[in-house]
């Protein structure tokens, strides 16, 4: 296993690679195997994108197809069939079932750039500049989208001011719970010092920001907060999105009516890049054509497999499926959350976006390394990176679901024997 | 041929699909094919990102055979084996020949992700904010590099302040040649109300802005003083890199040596998207691990075709073709632009990026529908969207060249005798 | 009578002469008296300044014989005989008993002025850029003022952005409470989205604002926090200071150690302009010679009459009237409120500051108008104008006191009527 | 000559003390006296405000007397009939004589506060947000007027980005002379990246930068394309203007039609603080009333020694005597200069502003010295500090004058001769 190659060619900011410190030759499912044969549970799955698993077989079927007959890999926004095929399929599978009106537009495949064009959508749409964002917040690393992520580690490498940007806390952060009715009352007050927001950006389940889940009743008050002062909802729906949390989206069941959704990361399904808005309609009717462009917008390969991604939706078991697993491994950390108890371990999530708060970034990182050493891929998340994630494939067979989460309980275990 | 689909369900954002008013069913070469058979020269590329042709046929077997193998489509960045491939053959290529030391940084797969990165970079290693970009420079969407772009159509969705730039005119407009040494001697005056810049951000060739060609000795003056100065050289050439030009870089060959260059579009080679900055080692070390993330920065099919189009530029006749093909746009443009020259019509470029300057955004426009009729795909650029940019794939045929460029002249014949 | 001068060649952004619509000849004591003879009590004091009267008879004596004498009236930050009678008798009566080892700054003679300067050497002495400031704050009208100013009315004629503030609600606003523990709380959490700032920038007594008094617990709350997070302490006691609260700084015998604390109004004595900050040595220290200059920043005027003002801080009795007619002040209005209890009605104040809160800028704005018609001159403050705030001169006798009181008394009786 | 209270007390801010070294204890005319009983000539003038000398004896007068009679000092914006004398004669002497019907606004009595009022009423009256000001340019030290304010030194202490302000070369500084066309061609570009602002901010006479003298058909460039693109041009004379250039205004029989002018240093008279800003009635039409408040925009002082002031323009002999003093300055000048041709220096200025640039700030600072050392009190201005600033009270008598000159001439020889 040779990184000479990338310790002397690539750059310093390579971040992942030193947790996971082995070069990856293939992988399938919810494993990956090294170059020298060893493999891994995958109970990370790059970031939350493989939902349907790495080299999902279907889609590499499709995809294969797709190249073979010379289909349009790369096609701005001009129309293809394949593009036509996803967006008929997502409407038909998703949205209409829902009842949503809402309006598709692609940008540039990342989740950072569907959070710029929200953002822009709801400052024109409200002629305002301020949008509400939120303590633990996630939301990407361009200049924008980075005003809005909260995470200093990330945020201190703007070099500049990240303006235009109004912190609440979440829900579960000191004050939370009263800081929608309390910023109410200052919008009303002319002497609050502030004005009116374009919009509240709100991941109801924040991944990145250790797996904290907004009650339907908060996201409401949100909600209502937004409607009430002429601003938009928008949620970021980019990791929890797409089945993650045993819905399409991590907030269905709800009675919520967001304005904007950004979505990404999953919706491509093989890994395969692509970013989505669902705009309301009067609402995107505020854009002109071009008005947000981007080179990779029209990514065949990435229609293609999400296409074949969206049949999942359409079968029954899929979802309970997912909440089943997703039982499965909440009854796992909270039984070992039980046990440490006393250090104030605590388990949050939804369907199979699990979290183990663990109070302590430095035990997490250990935890990581154990977990790597027994072949478990996870990822710490949350402030200092004290919270285990758990976001396995959502196809991952029941039996490698417990095998990796047997691993992880052993990798516990020496970990705190190790303290 | 339905377009039903995208009027309904896609946003109110979409552009060239209104232009190119048809949906294409496959593409190969430099051609494309609509659902309804008629076939299109593409002498656009996908905004410069095809350069080796749509379904370049080794890249369809490279990628084929990787997706059989189950190769990690996915990988953050974590290592992979071909993304090792890709780095040591980039090396191997690209960078030693020209005894570059530049170390390879991957991040969201947008030019403008590229950007941004190069942004905090500059920011960061000298501890400045500022950074100076030019009149009529595209640099992507995301707030950061938007707030570089010069293009009042994009800037205005803004919809906040986009500071943090200083705005000097290129080479070539007015006040250009000159701009430089005043803005030198600005800085040496300690009332000029200027501050030195973290950096320089120059398009050796801006190809949106209307294909305008910085001149060697203008832009080693811009070098000579971000050095003088402590600043940052940055290169986009994200568009007029990558073999366009008839070189890899559109600068090699004129002793310059900038500190980031940033790359995108074309480097990924079958459409599949990827981004990556060459960062001087002594620059590069200013990051830290995972200072700027991005989902999508481990792109495994754009690292394989990537790959493979690499090959092409071992290949001593490649760019020899490039570069006759080039001569080719450029006399048949010289000479149709020497038939107007009283309307002050003019041909700019290098190698196979060449733009025909109209001075006329509306003529332009019906120009580009004109073609369209007549199975040519091209895109205006430039102020008022006034300059005809020809960039087909470098791999076109000598025939398909010639036939695009008559299909080109008889377009422009039947607009002017419109008027 | 004649106003057509006004109303033909100053400007239209003239405001109080439309509240008090004559044209005043002279004023002495508590009195001001308009060119037909009439007489008006005044109970605004020219918005703080005149805590010594109209025509302080000592003061008037000093400044004609400084006058005569061919003293310095202007002098930048040249030394000056005068000057250091001020700064000598500052020292000896004001700072020397309370054991303050500040030292005096003097800038342009307006409060904005003040803060502004407050807010560079805060910036400067910490390297940081954000600054909390409150709900209901009042800091003056310049960029930087302005922007920790919280009236909408005001800060919508900024016409750019007011960054580089961020706002917490004042302990009397909703959740004002508990901000400073939940800000305490993000702070430490590195996945806020919030960093240290530079400064709390506070008014122990908002009288614009309101007459919002700060209890001495929050106030040490404030003070904890800004120590625990190295940031500065800045007290704002332009209008609450100089005696008016029956202490010469509105917070003493609170236990409080503000780093900065900017001074103006009241300072000068005669309505002579001057504005001056304290500063601890150690943060001072970050001035270099003439970093914050401004022409008028030498006022001998100022300094004489400042000067003679000085002195009532000498005699016992002074502080303990204003005080005895604080607490008339206050039962009066106490006594009126309780009758309008149903309304809602709330006296607020401390010393010769009293508000009374009505609740209602209308009705607040009706009765201005009643009681200049009766002969006494009162400003509505607060959000909405809807708060009565009385401060009359410090010196006003008992009898006149009264007498403006049962004026205010007999107007509020006719508004209410006239509902 | 005790200066241990100052040393022990004031901030170490101050400035011009380390330059004058003494206590002033009284003035008269064009001379000031310290406690010592040593005599210094007034070059400097309070920096520019006390063009009709120190305790100009009819000034004092009138003074005097309105403080016997119980004028009102301080009135915020109320009516008080000292204001409307002030007005009444400031329209009949000033304004009519020069068809002009701008409208007087009064502000916190500061050159800063006038600037930062100026720059809220032109973004306003056209809902833009940049203000174009010049390389050299002095405008204030508040957050507004700084960012506008071109030196260094003073704006490294904003601590904040100082933003909003589009800077461009004054007519004398490198390519100062075409910036103005090439700015006009680049806001008819829409690929610029430069939008139309809101104003251009311009001293007519540069006084702080270096006394940098604009060209009549330079300003009208300017002015032209204010007009061109619905900008205001906004003249800053607040140095400049009351008579120093032997005009008025510094700008006068130029045929220059300025939208909004801002006054203040020597608009008082007797060193007593006033700003004010005359708005052209439609520019004036965008206030609302209390817009831009400030505690003391109401100087009765101000208004009487004001209004004595504007009575030397109704002889015609005073600006005439003015302007032959300006030549006796500039002749002296002009010789001293031709004998230090070979270092560069140079005269540049109008009427009683004259500067002598050595081109080295060093130099003329111990210039500054020796001056101060024989008795002659003047200041440096310009980039590093290297202009000496001539301008003493326009009613300094004959031999006063040629006593100064002498002065200096004797202490340039010393300096040189020192080197």
């Amino acid at each position: 296993m040779d990184t000479t190659v990338f310790e002397t060619h690539e750059s310093a900011i390579r971040g992942y690679c030193r947790n996971f410190p082995t070069v990856f030759e293939s992988a399938s499912g919810a494993r990956q195997v090294d170059e020298d044969g060893k493999s891994y549970l995958d109970f990370f799955a790059g970031a939350g994108v493989l939902n349907f698993g790495h080299n999902n077989p279907r889609m590499k079927d499709a995809l294969i197809e797709f190249i073979q007959a010379d289909g349009v890999a790369h096609s701005l926004d001009t129309y293809t069939t394949t593009k036509r095929d996803f967006i008929s399929r997502f409407q038909e599978v998703i949205l209409e079932p829902r009842g949503m009106d809402h309006r598709m537009q692609f940008m540039g495949p990342t989740g950072s750039n569907a959070v710029e064009a929200a953002m822009k959508l709801a400052r024109r749409a409200t002629g305002r500049r301020e949008i509400v964002a939120f303590s633990h917040g996630f939301h990407g690393m361009t200049l924008g989208s980075l005003a809005a992520t909260a995470n200093d580690a990330f945020r201190q490498w703007a070099g500049v001011p990240l303006d235009n940007i109004l912190r609440l806390p979440f829900e579960s952060a000191p004050g939370g719970r009263t800081a929608i009715a309390e910023y109410a009352a200052a919008l009303k007050d002319p002497s609050s010092g502030l004005l009116p927001p374009a919009a509240f950006l709100v991941e109801p389940i924040q991944a990145e920001g250790g797996v904290n889940v907004a009650s339907a009743s908060w996201l409401h008050e949100v909600q209502d907060l937004a409607h009430e002062v002429g601003a938009l909802l928008i949620f970021d729906d980019i990791q929890a999105g797409i089945g993650r949390t045993g819905s399409y989206f991590s907030f269905d069941g709800m009675g919520l009516d967001p304005d904007i959704i950004t979505l990404a990361k999953g919706l491509g399904g093989f890994g395969t890049p692509i970013a989505m808005n669902l705009n309301k309609p009067e609402v995107d009717d505020h854009w002109a054509p071009g008005a947000h462009t981007g080179t990779f917008r029209g990514q065949g390969l990435s229609f293609v497999a999400g296409t074949v991604a969206l049949d999942y939706f359409t079968d029954e078991s899929f979802l309970a499926d997912v909440l089943a697993k997703g039982e499965v491994m909440r009854e796992r950390l909270t039984r070992i959350a039980s046990a440490h108890r006393d250090d104030g371990w605590e388990v949050r999530g939804r369907g199979m976006i699990q979290g183990l708060d663990t109070g302590d970034g430095a035990f997490a990182k250990k935890l990581q390394q154990e977990c790597f050493d027994r072949g478990l891929l996870i990822g710490p998340c949350g402030s200092g990176g004290r919270v285990i994630k758990l976001i396995p494939p959502l196809i991952i067979p029941d039996e490698e679901l417990a095998e990796g989460l047997d691993l992880l309980e052993q990798a516990i275990d020496a970990t705190v024997k190790d303290l």
